[in-house]
């Protein structure tokens, strides 16, 4: 896109992620069942309701004695009460027993309470007397120690919404209400086309003037971490022909679809031109706000977002980060849309002075130190597009559209890898 | 363990970690050989030199011309310098001219520098004239926009560390280098044995007393996300016999065996009792100053670590993070064998008020919220032992051992799930 002076006409990264999700209406692959261990990180297709109460009966939560807190009013180390020891509750079983005025019952952590019991005294707050009686030295509250039915899952309740990614400890809660197997989204296909004269495979020797294909294997690992399933299409010429049949073949397959390379100004122009010929609305934006990653393509085809990436395997990484991954998430179904959520954006202090021009949003490969309790984020310097310091990187630090650099010492948000 | 007194010993968190890793030799599962883009996640099991420059030539950083800077030097808007636009460099060719003086060859992006060429000049720093004539309207520095052969990586460079677990960007690093393949550590197994006579599995309903599995799905997803395989060898009741036979088994197959459950006092000896008899040095452990996770057992049986867990769930996820998954990335031949990475533990300011008793390390399930741009942990309160209270949860807020609580506002460390 350029403006009225034939210049490249470039947008801040929010307003470009706007015009993609103001057109872009994302449909998850159908969903499918699964048992619950094979769950992990999957996104569910419906909210899940608990048919059972959790528990489903009146537990103890500590190892001690059944008994009724009337019967401990008033007890303490100097006055204990006396309880008759009768019965023993056996882990698993239902007591069929009801205790009486008086009376106590040996209970586990997570036994079943019998009738007439409404507390549970640890074991450390009494003394046993002989084989059939107890001192208690404590008064009980009714309901000390002990879980009640429904406490925890009530029938009917909702356990888990539609659009979450499913996490371990979900896993387990699923388990513990009976649930053996859940229904989720299908994983989303993401094409990757590399592009380019230059570009040969790893496993073939390069030639003076040749670069290896490394973004599609960094895309593909991009892809997979965050729950979508990499089609590494391969390596095609510069021509439009190429592109365009690689391009049209690949909407038969994927939800999104990544051209990488094409590093020449001709080429990107290309990449735009093939997007805005094979359908509605094609383009988007064509230029970002940003470093590095400011040549960016963004388009939608026939209801499928089309990414035209920078060959710069750097920008590769932050346009993953900032357009991929919020379009990757909503076609996953997962309910959180935004890509930087608490938990994947920390801060830090940066190590020193840190120039950045006005008008575009800079990020910085970082290092993350910890000094006197404090993070430290140092940038890792040297000529850009090194792809060493994207080894060393911990993470991102993000200056802002509007600050023309840092001061050491100032607090800079910090996306972590 | 007991003291003089007959009371059960808890020791602090970190003695009883050490205790384990000063028995402990880990000795990772074989190593195999993979294909880079089936390696993300797993953990290098040499160190990685490269066989080549990168990159192998001069490459521009910049869409221009590639010039002699002397040519150019003195050049300003007002004195601009002439050059003669004679050529233009493929991508991916080698340039089959030399540039002689007052020459310009158009290059884009990662194109081979001609000989003759030791910069090159943005496009947006000069002016066509006509067909075989620019105009340079800014004076370079010899090697001013070119990354020099093997400024990134030096043939002979360790790109790589052994024990290093391998990120999209790593893997997007061996392409580059020319690396289709690498070798890896197998993934440790980890057994999983739930034992309890009250315990029946998520497919099965439940009577009264009984409660479902929910710790080994739980378990089986929190090695999984580490990078171990999980093993869940069923559940298994209360019995001697029954326990030992199934943890000798499972020594057969695993690097790590946990037993899940066991809650009343009896099963708990019981437990440390078969790890005593299998084998040498047999329990290390057996409780530490730990709430949710008292109850914790440790050992190790001919060289395997062998965990007693609490059968509350809650207490399983703490004991996984403090205990099991260090050892688990020691397994997984991880150089970094702290559980908590500067990464997975952040900074927050809690809520509200904690009490927490002294002596013992607290762990308490916290939600996350930001806050005039502060993140803030709300506790998630509750009676202890709730499921719903570890969905809600976004992490766990850590009360170290000499602390008796935290006031409002204090900083925290969060450890996020």
């Amino acid at each position: 896109m350029r403006d009225m002076l034939g210049r490249e006409e470039v947008i801040p990264v929010e307003e470009a992620l706007g015009r993609i999700f103001s057109h872009f209406i994302p449909k998850p692959p159908p969903s499918v069942k699964l048992p619950i261990d094979q769950s992990l990180g999957r996104v569910l297709s419906y909210d899940v309701f608990s048919d059972e109460n959790l528990p489903e009966f009146r537990r103890s939560t500590v190892d001690g004695y059944a008994v009724s807190a009337s019967d401990t009013f008033g007890a303490t180390e100097g006055i204990p009460a006396y309880l008759n020891m009768r019965y023993e509750i056996k882990m698993g079983e239902e007591p069929a027993f009801e205790l009486a005025k008086g009376e106590a019952a040996r209970i586990a952590t997570g036994g079943m309470l019998p009738l007439g019991a409404d507390a549970v005294i640890m074991l450390e707050q009494t003394q046993q007397i002989d084989a059939e009686m107890i001192e208690a030295v404590k008064s009980l509250a009714p309901g000390e120690n002990v879980i009640q039915a429904g406490d925890d899952v009530k029938k009917g309740d909702c356990i888990l919404k539609k659009g979450h990614r499913l996490r371990p400890q979900d896993i387990g809660v699923l388990a513990g209400t009976g649930i053996p197997e859940i229904a989720a989204y299908g994983k989303p296909k993401v094409s990757i086309i590399s592009t380019g004269d230059e570009i040969v495979p790893p496993e073939r020797p390069v030639k003076p003037g040749q670069v290896r294909d490394m973004n599609s294997y960094n895309l593909a690992g991009l892809i997979s971490s965050a729950g979508g399933i990499p089609l590494r299409k391969g390596i095609f010429s510069d021509e439009y022909t190429d592109i365009r049949s690689i391009l049209e073949s690949s909407m038969k397959d994927s939800g999104i679809i990544l051209i990488t390379g094409g590093s020449s100004v001709g080429t990107k122009d290309m990449t735009a031109q093939v997007i805005n010929d094979i359908g509605e609305p094609g383009v988007l934006f064509h230029g970002v706000a940003l470093k590095p990653g400011k040549p960016l393509i963004g388009g939608l085809v026939h209801g499928i977002p089309v990414f035209g990436l920078p060959g710069h395997p750097a920008a590769v990484t932050v346009c993953f980060y900032l357009f991929i991954l919020p379009v990757l998430k909503a076609l996953s179904g997962e309910s959180v849309r935004t890509a930087g959520t608490i938990k994947d954006i920390i801060r830090a202090r940066i190590d020193r002075n840190i120039a950045s021009g006005p008008g575009r949003e800079e990020h910085i490969g970082v290092s993350l130190e910890e000094r006197n309790g404090e993070l430290w984020a140092v940038p890792l310097l040297g000529k850009s597009g090194l792809l060493t310091t994207m080894i060393k990187s911990d993470g991102l630090a993000i200056i802002p559209l509007r600050k023309t650099g840092l001061e050491a010492g100032e607090i800079v948000e910090v996306r972590l890898f």
